[in-house]
């Protein structure tokens, strides 16, 4: 391959996406972010460009990958004026991998367009890890035909393919997104109630998660996140300040469609009172934090960072 | 075993766990019912004593299964006084097989003592197909040595053991089933919020179900309620009504422990409004009828069958 690729926010996740692709032959050509530092550092260990705007990058490159943080970080790097990724952009193609709206993902595509180039979104379903290792879940979302070109890209970043599914037109794989983003985190915050109550009635949790394991109460995040809330084990992989946007983005769209979800508004109410209580950057898991006695938020540490994806 | 065992409340549970000892070779010697006729069939099936009271319950048997509803009902079954299994309970055993409080529980085991009987706590957390095949999920609370007294019985319901939990002093195995409850109810719930929401959106809910599958979303649920909400099959295995109670107990726990679980208390609020609508005797999986558009209750029908479990 010797398309120039690019990539947009160089966060964890966009970060560990550049040195997959470096690792699997692809021409990784210049790297952005809008903490400049972070930039310079993976350049200078990937052996490409910094870039100094949005502009350069897509000058340096043939398809842009996309990882920020929000809609509005979206609406910035793809602005109509100022410095921006459709400045020069006829004939580049942008993959857009970060959760943010359905209507987003359409608005790029149109604006895309209109500077001559193409968009798919690419959402991704997994964690630091899988990016690293090339074996992200990927849902891609546009034209098909411009789907089938970049097969090989996106192949090498989801196991060879076998996590790679194509969706529909723009907007459905970010609807797609928002929707298992939503029932994890209720899922999250649900598993979170079990473990804090019966911890308060003193029952052996390692036997309570075995049991929940072998029945009903058995789901994926009790795999990912039951031992991390027992163990107070937050460190991130995935943030409750992003949990707290991806049900947001979810219940935006059942708001929309007129639908009553009171367990998706019950979990985003838990993942927003940590990000106010200030432990936003801690893991989904550290949810268990407020819903276990002698837990909970300590309000004078505040810190905050940004995340980059 | 030459030991008689009886079965009080024959509902789907009981009955089909009086069929699977029989046919493992234990004798049954009584079954009874609040309602005689559904009694005196299973008693004419399995030819055995259709039971008039629950003293004579207790003269027929050594061991007596409960499978009732609710607190209430085991209230009744062990009364004071008047008709009672309790009644010349000298040297019995009674193994209490209902979700019903850990409260409940314990004060049960406290009046059985008094009579000179013993009594065991043993939580089911599977359904009405697993009941007659003997691969039940059984959770034991109570006397250690008493459990394994009775080892053989418990094990030829629980598939040869490999299901069987002793979890601790009466009342701790009711918990740990209140809480396995609460927190598939809050899956279930979730799981319909989403493939409401996903259908709202005009998404193929084959691919959106497949894509759960694969990532953070999946769970027990989505695999055995899934396919029956989008396909609106809610022939009730676990009812609406019991997973109301269900989440009902462990909020009470909560409470008691001054925890705040809005998911829990999210999902109550569900299968109650589907108690209320007249839909409790639909299947858990039911509650998809609140959350997809143009379904809903039908506030004409409002029959109700009491279950028996």
């Amino acid at each position: 391959m010797s398309l120039r690729i690019a990539v947009v926010g160089v966060g964890r996740m966009g970060a560990n996406m550049a040195r997959r692709l470096v690792e699997r032959g692809f021409s990784v050509s210049a790297v952005f972010d809008s903490r400049p530092g972070v930039a310079a550092e993976l350049a200078a260990e990937l052996g490409c460009l910094s870039a100094g705007t949005l502009a350069d990058v897509t000058a340096a490159a043939d398809i842009v990958l996309t990882v920020v943080t929000d809609d509005r970080a979206m609406e910035r790097i793809f602005s109509r004026k100022g410095d921006s990724l459709l400045k020069g952009a006829q004939g580049r193609l942008f993959i857009n991998c970060a959760t943010v709206s359905p209507a987003i993902h359409r608005e790029v595509l149109k604006r895309a367009r209109k500077a001559g180039a193409e968009s798919l979104e690419a959402c991704m379903a997994s964690s630091i890890t899988q990016a690293r290792s090339g074996t992200l879940y990927l849902m891609v979302g546009g034209e098909r035909a411009v789907f089938d070109r970049v097969q090989p890209l996106l192949r090498s970043l989801s196991d060879g393919g076998k996590l790679l599914r194509y969706i529909g037109p723009a907007g459905t794989a970010a609807q797609v997104k928002a929707l298992v983003n939503m029932v994890m985190n209720i899922n999250t915050a649900g598993l979170a109630e079990g473990l804090g109550l019966g911890a308060a009635l003193g029952l052996d949790l390692k036997m309570l998660m075995e049991v929940f394991s072998q029945t009903g109460a058995n789901s994926r995040v009790l795999a990912t996140d039951g031992e991390d809330m027992v163990n107070r084990e937050h460190s991130c992989f995935f943030s409750a300040a992003h949990a707290a946007k991806d049900s947001g983005i979810a219940l935006d769209l059942a708001r929309k469609a007129r639908l009553k979800t009171p367990l998706a508004s019950a979990a985003l109410g838990q993942f927003r009172r940590m990000v106010s209580a200030g432990l936003g950057d801690l893991d989904k898991s550290g949810v268990a934090e407020l819903t276990f006695k002698g837990r909970g938020p300590k309000p004078r540490r505040r810190g905050r960072r940004s995340t980059g994806r």
